[in-house]
């Protein structure tokens, strides 16, 4: 594997991580254990490199960044629904 | 702001955001609303990334990394202490 095939796939993987999660809390409506501090650090975070990625005309970085942004967003849109 | 600081940022608070989430699984001793399938997917991309990083010799991505991979890794070891 090329190096630059490690990092598209550890940036892929590291992407779609949250989605289980983000599915998981939606079917159990269940957010206890989530800490809504993390996902607003994590949104603020993924937000301002969506910036950095579109303003630098980094491609990848910019996809990445926003799928793993929607998701964050609605982990945290579920863990004020389902307190 | 400059444009490196932005990226800078970014990194810093994603890389930070599972230090509260930790901070709360080990406290309340309950994991269950977390999704075991997100922490180990989190937990192999950002392997494959402190590779990439550390192969490139990428040191801001090296250190943002590998301290969100042992994060995740004590998130994923309190996960499976606390069922």
């Amino acid at each position: 594997m090329s190096l630059e095939m490690l990092g598209y796939l550890g940036g892929f993987l590291v992407t779609i991580s949250l989605a289980p999660q983000v599915i998981k809390s939606y079917k159990t409506k269940s957010t206890k254990d989530i800490s809504i501090v993390y996902t607003i650090i994590l949104l603020i975070g993924l937000g301002l490199w969506v910036m950095y990625a579109i303003l630098n005309g980094i491609i990848p970085l910019s996809i990445f960044a926003s799928i793993e942004f929607l998701f964050t967003l609605s982990l945290l849109i579920l863990k004020m629904i389902y307190k």
